[in-house]
């Protein structure tokens, strides 16, 4: 069965999340029917699911099809029966070994905020508004205390049964535009909701809410009732997977 | 009867245009319904109307309510009482005397190009996306010919009796961006879809298909079928008006 990876990437404001889901619009839901309309029948794995308001700057499926069907074929016929809120990167064949999922080696997520007293109505989907001020330096001195392999349990939904320790390779507030800064995160693999309780916790610190010291309290708890709360979907990004 | 000079910012996206009209969602019927919940009546004159999907990053507003609010709580309850595609960026008290309309002096529009193989979904609605490569110094020597006072028929959509002559100040392509190309036009007045018809004759320059001296021909014309088409609207900002 021909068996392909794609690049895309999508603004996820008018999606359910990526994952599935019956009578909701997904993005899942538009990439299978879309292959399927060229393919056949449609079997994926995606890199990094994204709940619904989140995007993906870049994000990596693999997909199944039992239509002998050229990437570059494959390619347009995407592009032509897509919205045009998901885009296509590229299409490659892939070995039929290749897992989407199982042999990314790292995923990197962005967060943007924006600090601003009057809320900018180009950012709404893209950005957290909020109407303080952040102390970058004070936020970074508390991401160094979520770098490295932890019990991230304070950071995850609950899953039953399932482990939350996770390696962080980098955790970073940068700052590329004015009065926008921007959480950058590595790691090998994230539990649900993880990045955005992060911001949550950071910001608190950014504020003077939190002092940086507290976020290793926090992570140490290993209970989701310390860290709390997660900064809203529409600053979140998905931005590389490694494989 | 208290009078004021609102400046506002809009993502036209969901707009269908900025002037009112029944059963349809646009800025100035948003803007009056929250206004009258406020100020009791509402009055309002714009400094340029935009077409449905046209953004305004400045856009300005006088306004006449019936009931005594101050700018600072008119500003509060505005923005509370609005949809979040609409922001307020000012409001202050203004003279009985002040038109937003006849009292400007300048309006300055942005329009946005950006060339790519594959389409961004994060540019879809701000951005006109065009599979070519332009040129940029070509374009420039094109729009030489939209400076000054001229009439504008061949750039207008028809109005019955009324002049296009209109008076430009500047017309300038530039970029800031990787691959994206703006045009930058100011001028007294504009008629109506005057900038998109400008940057779809100055496209053509840019990926050849026209000479610039084509562009002084096609003005000369005074004749809209000289010109036709209009770039997209999602490309257009009204970016700011001076008085």
């Amino acid at each position: 069965m021909p068996h392909f990876r794609l690049t895309i990437s999508y603004d996820g404001t008018e999606f359910h999340g990526y994952a599935k889901q019956p009578d909701l619009r997904t993005v899942q839901g538009e990439l299978e029917r879309a292959l399927v309309q060229v393919g056949g029948t449609a079997e994926t794995v995606v890199a990094g699911r994204t709940d619904a308001g989140v995007h993906a700057r870049t994000q990596v499926v693999s997909a199944t099809i039992s239509r002998e069907v050229k990437a570059s074929r494959l390619h347009n016929a995407l592009e032509r029966l897509l919205p045009d809120d998901i885009g296509i990167k590229e299409v490659n064949d892939a070995d039929p070994s290749f897992n989407a999922r199982f042999d990314a080696v790292a995923r990197t997520y962005r967060y943007f905020v924006l600090q601003t007293r009057w809320q900018d109505p180009f950012r709404r989907n893209t950005h957290w508004q909020i109407d303080s001020r952040l102390d970058r330096a004070r936020m970074n001195e508390g991401a160094i205390h979520l770098v490295g392999e932890h019990d991230f349990s304070s950071f995850c939904r609950a899953a039953e049964g399932r482990s939350m320790v996770r390696e962080i390779f980098s955790a970073e507030w940068n700052t590329d535009a004015p009065r926008v800064v921007r959480f950058e995160v590595s790691g090998a693999s994230f539990c649900h909701q993880m990045v955005r309780s992060m911001v949550a916790v950071l910001v608190n610190v950014g504020t003077g809410k939190l002092a940086p010291d507290e976020v290793a309290t926090i992570r140490d708890a290993k209970d989701r009732r310390a860290a709390r709360g997660a900064a809203p979907p529409q600053g979140l990004y998905l931005w590389n997977v490694s494989y």
